[in-house]
């Protein structure tokens, strides 16, 4: 099977103009089949201040009722979206900026209130594989904003990790699908102290010790059962590492932490 | 050939919730290949002014700095664009929102400055109809947001009658093509006076005539210098006439004004 690498970049990497300037001149220059997926928060929190929109988060995540709804539309839909599909047609990647609704590409139900009200947030529920299988023969790059649809006319903010995820999913069917986290540190540290202290490989099994020694903590938790998920439901390969490797990884240079079954 | 129509509606029906609905509604039962060019220039107006970025309009057609060209990137591209996409799938209605970005699909030129610096402002250059193609005649209704792309990394904003008259001239190629402009009057009057006073048709010649006589006058000579540019240029036909009219039009009911060569 051809290929295919989904790579997810978070706000950090969108925010500093020099460090989205060589992540996109990067990920133009991979030669496989590539899907794009990028969060924003960051940016959204700036522009919600500006508009005297209050952000609300509950353990890392955003609470979007309707004036945030808007401007997580306007924010990763249209000016973080589509600025990177601009940059990159100027590097030859042909490149489409896409939202679930797009081609009704990606379907989710609102999150269902238990102990919180996160508003309109949504849960993937299918991902529309042929459309994206479409796109890619096309020699198109889908650019993905972590945005979704309900199928009753309503957009749903949803969480960038896990719509990589299920695309990857997905798209194994189809292509020998590598996942690329791309993160702030070189990967998953066994001391965060030390920077460069990067786990090469985590599986299952020492996920679980890595937890119960308390190595991988918070926010790391669900982007590593995110991987794990991803590995046990067909993805070929999940790597975890710092966004200017990228070039490195896709080389198949050691670098960042590999997650397998 | 198959029939195409290529439909353009203004910020006037996009801001006001009962009218868009609608309209989309009516749209979506249109059972042809069809594309949805639309504006926002009301709504980026007042988002911007929330921001507290000054709009600044010359002649009516809108400087665009650099903040407002985020204004319009963030209200066009996104907040405009994906309302309309999600809605439009709920009915039914396969949609993709792209900007002239997305697919390379229209490019163009940034404005050379002459007595106005209008700013990040786009002149179409060209259209990807191989593209546009590929979509419609994949079941999907493109949705144009009024912004291109120089192939340089660069957004532009770009007149949304204009990119409708050349998505129209670029697919009459390939379809038997009808432009649709969509507007807040009956059509083209006689006398502004009486709203029903419509003109039912206009050729070149008969064109003339009506702006000698002060009948056609302002912002309705750019419209119908669009118009009759696209039927010159290879277009079936062009109508002007009220939103509310689509369904009308379209079953070929005579209503507004029909522009010919």
């Amino acid at each position: 099977m051809e290929t295919l690498y989904i790579v997810k970049i978070g706000g950090n990497i969108i925010d500093d103009e020099a460090s989205l300037t060589q992540f996109l001149s990067d990920f133009a220059s991979i030669k496989s089949k590539k899907i794009l997926v990028h969060g924003g928060g960051i940016i959204a929190t700036k522009i919600a201040e500006k508009l005297q929109i209050p952000t609300q988060m509950v353990e890392g995540r955003r609470i979007t009722d309707l004036p945030m709804l808007e401007v997580v539309t306007m924010v990763y839909g249209g000016l973080v979206n589509k600025r990177i599909v601009a940059g990159l047609q100027s590097l030859g990647t042909n490149a489409i900026g896409i939202t679930g609704a797009d081609g009704n590409s990606i379907l989710s139900v609102k999150r269902p209130v238990k102990d919180v009200d996160y508003g309109f947030v949504g849960d993937v529920q299918s991902v529309n594989t042929s459309f994206l299988v479409s796109l890619l023969n096309q020699g198109i790059t889908p650019i993905i904003a972590p945005l979704t649809h309900d199928g009753n006319g309503n957009l749903l903010n949803t969480n960038a990790d896990t719509m990589a995820t299920e695309v990857s999913v997905a798209l194994s069917l189809a292509f020998k699908s590598t996942l690329l986290y791309c993160f702030e540190l070189k990967g998953v540290l066994e001391n965060f102290e030390d920077k460069n202290s990067v786990i090469s490989s985590i599986s299952k099994n020492t996920f679980a010790s890595l937890k119960e020694k308390g190595i991988v903590s918070k926010g790391m938790i669900p982007k590593l059962e995110n991987a794990l998920d991803a590995v046990t439901r067909g993805v070929g390969e999940v790597v975890i590492f710092h966004a200017s490797d990228i070039k490195n990884i896709v080389a198949g240079q050691a670098a960042g932490t590999r997650i397998h079954l």
